[in-house]
C-alpha cells in the first residue's frame, strides 16, 4: 500500500459517516468517506426524520437522555448544514403528538409522563378534542394522548443531501461506489482499508457502515460490530395538508409529514437480512392503522411505497467508540431508529474520540466492548409476519 | 387541408385503435392512428387482461355473445399479431376460477351456470377442495365456486406493443404525442381532423379514443359518443407463484397472474373524471381483499401500484358504428372492461364497415344512434369512496 488516502478513512456515506466526516474536516484532519452506494440512499434517505426522543422512549436511560441533547444541537447544527450546502432540510419543531385508541395505550403512554417530568422535560397529557385541535385529521377512534412540545423533525432525503455537501465543501472526498470488504492492521494498528477502489491507507478508520457494519471483515482479535438489518417499511402519501400537519404517532404506527406535501406512514419490524422488497402484508397493515387513526386516509393518493434497513443491535444501543483491539479502529454503528436523531451528538463524539482519544459526550453505555457489542454468530433471517411495533418497545 | 394523410383516419392508438389500423391496411387501405400520448399507456395497457366473458357476465346478452365469439378469434388472431410483430402476447388458456366467501356469494354465481349450460358454454361448479386444487393459494374463506374452463387470458401490456408493431409492418404511421382537437366535415362528410400536427386529411375517420372519445369536437349536430372514465385501481405483487398461476375472481375483486411472474390485484370503479392517481384506500382494501381470498399475499411482494381509465358509458354497452350525422365517422368507443376482450371483433367489424359499410357481425345494440349512446351533458366527476364492485353487475 503506497497511497495514503486521509488522515481519517469513513466507511459508510449515510447521515452519520457524511456529518462525522464534516466534524472531522472542520478540525483539520483529511477525510475520505467510501461509500457503497450512493450517499442516502439506505436508512438515512429511508427513515421518518422524527427527532422525537421523548415521544420515542419509553423508559429513561443514556439513549433517551442522549437523544434530548442531540435534538438540542439540532437548530444550529442544521443551520450550519444548510448555510454550507446551500439545501435546506427543512427542520422544524411542531411537537410529536403521541395518541391512544384503547385505555392499555392510555396506560402505557401515561408512564412516560412521569419520568419525563421529573427531568424537567416537557410533556402535555391532552383530551380526545385536544389532540383533534393539534391534529386536525385525527378520527373517532383517538381516546386521548401525550403531546411533546419540543419534539421536531427533519426531512432526512433532504438533510443527507445537505451533510453530504457539506463534508465536501469541508475537504471531504467521498468515493460513492466503493465497497470496504476489510480493515488493514499491521502489529494491532490499522493501517487502511481494501476497497473496490483498490487499497486506501489511513492511520484511523470509522466504520459508520449502517446495516453494514458487520459485513466488513477485521484483523484476527477485532470483534465485529454485532449489528443486523431490521426492516421498516413506509407507504407515502399525498393529500392530507391541513389535516396532519405535524409528525403524529400511535402504539402501531406513523405519520411523518414532509415540508413538500408528503406524508410518509410507517412502519414495520422484520428480520429479513438485506432484503428492501415491500410486502403487501405490511401495506395493507399500515394503510389500515393509518385510516384508523385519520379516516381521510382512505382518500389520500399514494405516491409510493419503499423499505429501509435499520442497524439494529442486541441491546437496541449504539455501538460507538474504540474498537477493542485495533488501534485507530473506531465503531459509530447501530444506531438503529436513531440515526438521524443522534447523529450530530454522535459525529461530535466521534470526531473528539479520533482527534484527542477521549470526549465529554456520556457514551460510556454504548462501548463496543460490552457483550452485546461483539458478534458472536451471524444473525439469521428469521420469517414470519412484518411487526408494526419495534417488540423491544412499549 | 392540403395533404391527404391516409384513407382511414384511427384517433387512438389504444389496443382498438391499433387492431384496428392493422386490419384496415391488411384489406389494403392506408391508415394512420393518431395518439394523443403513446400507444398502449392508457387503458390498453392498464387492464387486467382477461378474456373471460363467461366470467365476466352475470346475465345473458349481446355483449356477453360477441365477448364470447372474440374469445374465440383469440388464439387465431393473437398468433398471427405474436408472428408479425415477434412479440409474445403470453395468451394462455387456463380458464377462470371465480370464487364464493358466503352463500349469498354462491347464490348470485349459481345464475351464471343456468343460461350458460343452456348456451352450450361449458362450466363447473367447483367445491372449496376442487377450487383450492386449481388456485392452490386460496385461503379457508372459500366455500366454493364456479370454473370458466374455456375463459382465457393475455398479457395486455404486451399485446398493445404488439399489435401496434404488427399495424406498423402492416404499414400503418402511427403519429404518437399527436392529440386530436376535431372532426372536420363539409357538407355532412367527414374530411379528416384538426391535430396538435396539423390538419390530417381523410375521407374516414375512426373515433377510438377510450375514455377521451367524448373530448373530440365534431361537426355541429354530430352527437359526441357518450363516454365518461371510470377510474381502476391495480396492485401489482410477485412471489405468489405456484400458488395463484390462473385468473380468480372473488365478488369485491381478482388476481391477474402474468407470464412473468407479476400478479396484478384489482380493481376499483370510481367516477372520479381524468384522476388516475392511486389513493390509500382503495389500495387497502385491494390488499385486504386478496389476503382473504388468498392469505399467503401478506408475503407477497409489492412492485407498484397504479390506475387506468376505463371508457364507460351508461348503459354499459359499447358505441360502435357509423356516427349519425356525418358521413365517413364511426366510433369504435365505449368498451368499459371489455377492450382487450372485444378488440378483435371490433377491429374486424369496424374494418368492414369502413372498407364496405357493412358487417355480419351482430353489433346492432352498440349503436351510436341509441339514446344511451348519445352525450346529453357533460358528466361531472363524482365524490366519494372507491367501489371495490362494479355497480352495474351483480
Amino acid at each position: 500500500m503506497t497511497r495514503r488516502a486521509a488522515d481519517v478513512l469513513v466507511v459508510g456515506g449515510g447521515l452519520v459517516g457524511c456529518a462525522l466526516a464534516r466534524a472531522l474536516a472542520r478540525r483539520g484532519a483529511s477525510v475520505t468517506v467510501a461509500e457503497r452506494g450512493r450517499t442516502g440512499e439506505e436508512a438515512s434517505g429511508a427513515a421518518a426524520g422524527f427527532l422525537s426522543p421523548q415521544a420515542d422512549f419509553a423508559v429513561d436511560g443514556p439513549l433517551a437522555r442522549l437523544g434530548v441533547a442531540s435534538r438540542a444541537l439540532y437548530p444550529t447544527w442544521v443551520r450550519a448544514v444548510a448555510r454550507e450546502s446551500g439545501v435546506d432540510p427543512h427542520w422544524r419543531r411542531r411537537g410529536m403528538l403521541y395518541v391512544a385508541v384503547s385505555a392499555a395505550e392510555e396506560r402505557a403512554l401515561a408512564a412516560r409522563v412521569g419520568w419525563q417530568r421529573g427531568l424537567g422535560w416537557r410533556v402535555e397529557r391532552v383530551s380526545a378534542r385536544r389532540a383533534r385541535a393539534l391534529v386536525p385529521g385525527l378520527g373517532p377512534a383517538v381516546r386521548g394522548g401525550v403531546f411533546f412540545p419540543d419534539d421536531a423533525s427533519v426531512d432526512n432525503e433532504r438533510l443527507v443531501v445537505a451533510a453530504a455537501l457539506a463534508a465536501r465543501r469541508a475537504g471531504v472526498t467521498i468515493l460513492e461506489g466503493c465497497t470496504v470488504g476489510r480493515v488493514l492492521a499491521r502489529g494491532g494498528r490499522v493501517s487502511g482499508v481494501e476497497s473496490t477502489h483498490g487499497p486506501l491507507a489511513a492511520p484511523a478508520v470509522v466504520l459508520a457502515a449502517g446495516a453494514w457494519a458487520a459485513g466488513v471483515a477485521l484483523a484476527r482479535g477485532v470483534p465485529r460490530p454485532a449489528v443486523v438489518p431490521v426492516r421498516g417499511q413506509m407507504v407515502v402519501l399525498r393529500g392530507l395538508a391541513g389535516l396532519v400537519d405535524r409528525p403524529l404517532h400511535g402504539r402501531d404506527g406513523y405519520f411523518a409529514p414532509r415540508g413538500d406535501g408528503r406524508v410518509l406512514v410507517g412502519s414495520t419490524y422484520e428480520h429479513v437480512g438485506f432484503d428492501k422488497r415491500v410486502t403487501a402484508g405490511a401495506v395493507g397493515a399500515l394503510l389500515a392503522m393509518a385510516e384508523r387513526l385519520v379516516p381521510a386516509t382512505a382518500g389520500a393518493h399514494v405516491e409510493g411505497v419503499y423499505a429501509g434497513l435499520r442497524p439494529a443491535t442486541r441491546d437496541g444501543l449504539p455501538v460507538v467508540g474504540a474498537a477493542p483491539g485495533a488501534a485507530g479502529l473506531w465503531y459509530a454503528c447501530g444506531l438503529y431508529r436513531n440515526g438521524i436523531l443522534l447523529a450530530p451528538a454522535i459525529a461530535d463524539a466521534v470526531a473528539d474520540l479520533v482527534t484527542s482519544g477521549t470526549t465529554r459526550w456520556p457514551i460510556e453505555a454504548f462501548s463496543p466492548a460490552r457483550a452485546a457489542a461483539r458478534l458472536i454468530r451471524r444473525t439469521r433471517p428469521g420469517a414470519g409476519r412484518a411487526r408494526s411495533r419495534d417488540p423491544r418497545r412499549s
